[in-house]
C-alpha cells in the first residue's frame, strides 16, 4: 500500500456512515455490539482469492468487491432471509494502492447500501502475495420462513428464477478474449455484476411453502444434486424446460457446447432453485413476476431417491444429471460449509 | 491438498459434532440459522496470513489454529461478552495435506470446546501461494455489561491482568534460534498458546463498573493509546508498576532491551487492560484473584486529555508513552475495525 493509510481508513469509515439504530457499537472497538433480530438469525461466510475467484484483468476493484458481497447476500436470500450486517477481512498485497482498496470498499458498499445492511467491522492485514477477501454476513429470517436444502418432497415442482448460462458465457468471452458485440457485453455484465434474488425469495415465501431452496453458485446441475442429497430425494430435470440465456444460445457453437450444457453448468448465476408443491407453482410464478419482474419456470420435479437425479433430454432420452459444469479458473477447494 | 477431501470434510464435521440447542441449521446449508441471544450480540473478525501472523517453522498447525481463534475470543472478552458461534474462511495452498488441515481444525476446536461455543460454518477455497485464515466470531453480552474503549473517565485506575512481556520474548527466542532453558520454553509457550481472559472479564464485571476495556494484541502502550484516543482522555502509566513477566526480566539483556520495554511493547499477550473507578480497584483485584487465580495490578491512572499519555519512569522522569512496541515479522496493515 502507498501512503495515506490513515486517510484511507477515514474515507472508508466516512463512506460506511453512522451505525443504524439497532447497532450499539459500530466500527472501531474490539467487536461490534448490536440488538439481535427478534426472529432467527443467519450467518454465512465466503472467501475469495485473486486469480482463483476473480481476475483483475477482467474486473475492476469495485466490481470485484460488489460481486464478493453479492455471493454472500445470495446465500442469505436462499435461506429465506434478509442481510443485516457484514464484517470483512482483507489480506492486501503491497502493490495495491489506497485507491484500489477504496474502490474495493465502494463495491462492498454498493451492495450493502442497495440491500440496506451495515458493514460493522473488518480487519485489513498484509499479504505477501495475493489479495484475499473474506466476508461474513449476518441475516434475519422469520421463524416460519427458514428454507434449507433438506426439505424437498416427492412430487414437488422444481423452479428456477431468471435465465441461465449468461455468467459462464461472459466468463468465456473474457477468458478467450473473444470479439464483443452487444450480446457479448450483456453476458460479461451478467458475469461481473450479478444480482442476488432477495426480493424474489421473499415473493416466493409470500405465496408458497417452499420445501427446499438454494442459490446457483456452482451451477444448476450441482445445486440440484445438493438438494437431492440433503433432502434424500431424486430430481428429474427437463432439458427442454431450462430457461436458457440468449447469450448462451448465441455463443454455444463458438464455445463448442450446447445452450443447455452452458445453462446447467454455469456458476455464479446467483439465481434461485426452489422446490414447492406443484399446486403452488402457477401462483408463485405469477406473483414473483408481478412483484419483481423476474420470470420463474418449472424445470423439473422431485422424485424418489431410488430414481436418482436425471436429465430428461429433449428427445425423451435420460442421462444422469451432470454434477458440475465448467470449472472456473482453478478449481476451488471443496466447500464444507455455508457457502455453496 | 492431497486426496481425501471428502473424507476430510466428514472428519471435520464429525469433530465439530451436532449443533447445539439454539442452532436450528448448522453446517452444510447456504447459511447457519440460530436463535439469537436475548441480550446484545457481538461480532468480531480477524485475518491471519502465513509468514505475516504465524510461521509454520515456529508452531504446528494445531497451535496456529488455536491461537487464531484465541485472538478472536480475546476481543469478545474485552467487550464483556461470551463467544457463542464462529464461522471460518480458509484459503489453502496446494502443498497443505488433509492432515495439516485437520490439525488446523483441531486447534480451532480446542478453543471452541474449551469456551463452549460452536463452529457453525465455513468456506475453504484454494490459494495459489499462502495459507490465510479468517475467523468471524459472534458473542453475547448483557445489555448493562458492554464495555467499549470509549468510556474511560479522569480519575479511573488503569489495571492489567497477568504479567507482560513473555509473548515477545518467546517470539524473539524462536526468531533468533536462541538456546532454550526452562524459562525460554515457558516464554515460547506464552507466545504460541495464549489464553483469552473471558473469566477474568466476567469477574471484573461482577464487582466493578469498568468504564473502558481492551485486550492486548499490539502491546500495552498501543492499547493505552487506543483507550486514550477513543475516550478523549490522557493516561499516566507507572513504569515501576508494570507487571513484568519473569522471562522478560531474564532475557531483556540478551535482547538489548529492558524488562519494561518488553512488557510495554509485547503484542499478542491477550491480557486485559481495564479502566475502573479507583475505589473499586482493591475489591476487583481480590475478586479476580479469588475466582480465576489471575493477578491484576494497578499500572496507572486516567488523566485529562490535555495531559496526554505519559510513561512515568522509575526515577520520576516522564516521557511520552511509547505507541507501539516491536513489530511482529512484517508490519500488519493498519486495522480499521474490530480487531485490535
Amino acid at each position: 500500500m502507498d501512503v495515506g493509510e490513515r486517510e484511507l481508513i477515514r474515507r472508508i469509515r466516512s463512506a460506511i456512515g453512522a451505525p443504524g439504530r439497532a447497532t450499539i457499537v459500530g466500527i472501531g472497538d474490539d467487536a461490534a455490539v448490536y440488538e439481535p433480530p427478534g426472529e432467527y438469525e443467519l450467518i454465512t461466510c465466503d472467501a475469495f482469492v485473486d486469480g482463483v475467484h476473480f481476475r483483475r484483468d477482467f474486473a475492476n476493484y469495485r466490481e470485484i468487491g460488489a460481486k464478493c458481497m453479492v455471493a454472500n447476500v445470495s446465500d442469505i436470500a436462499a435461506m429465506g432471509g434478509f442481510p443485516t450486517r457484514a464484517v470483512l477481512s482483507l489480506a492486501i498485497p503491497e502493490r495495491m494502492s489506497t485507491r484500489d482498496i477504496e474502490d474495493l470498499y465502494l463495491g462492498f458498499l454498493d451492495v450493502s447500501k442497495h440491500f440496506s445492511f451495515e458493514i460493522v467491522g473488518g480487519d485489513t492485514v498484509s499479504s505477501r502475495y495475493e489479495l484475499s477477501i473474506s466476508i461474513a454476513l449476518l441475516g434475519a429470517v422469520g421463524r416460519d420462513r427458514v428454507v434449507t436444502r433438506a426439505g424437498a418432497v416427492v412430487g414437488d415442482a422444481v423452479l428456477v428464477t431468471g435465465r441461465l448460462g449468461g455468467s459462464e458465457v461472459g466468463l468465456q468471452i473474457l477468458s478467450r478474449g473473444m470479439p464483443r458485440n452487444e450480446k457479448a457485453n450483456e453476458a460479461i455484465r451478467r458475469h461481473l455484476r450479478p444480482i442476488p434474488r432477495i426480493a424474489e425469495a421473499q415473493a416466493i415465501l409470500d405465496v408458497a411453502t417452499p420445501h427446499a431452496m438454494i442459490d446457483i453458485s456452482d451451477g444448476l446441475g450441482s445445486e440440484l444434486w445438493h438438494i437431492a442429497t440433503e433432502s434424500e430425494v431424486g430430481i428429474r430435470l427437463m432439458q427442454s424446460a431450462i430457461p436458457v440465456d440468449s447469450a448462451a444460445t448465441e455463443f454455444a457453437g463458438t464455445l463448442s457446447s450446447t445452450p443447455e450444457e452452458l445453462a446447467i453448468g454455469s456458476g455464479e448465476e446467483f439465481e434461485l432453485v426452489v422446490c414447492i408443491p406443484l399446486s403452488e407453482a402457477e401462483r408463485t410464478i405469477e406473483h414473483v413476476a408481478a412483484v419483481t419482474g423476474t420470470e420463474m419456470v418449472v424445470v423439473g420435479e422431485v422424485v424418489a431417491a431410488s430414481d436418482g437425479c436425471t436429465l430428461v433430454l429433449s428427445d425423451g432420452g435420460e442421462v444422469e444429471l451432470p454434477r458440475a459444469g465448467y470449472q472456473h479458473m482453478e478449481p476451488p477447494g471443496d466447500r464444507w460449509g455455508r457457502s455453496d
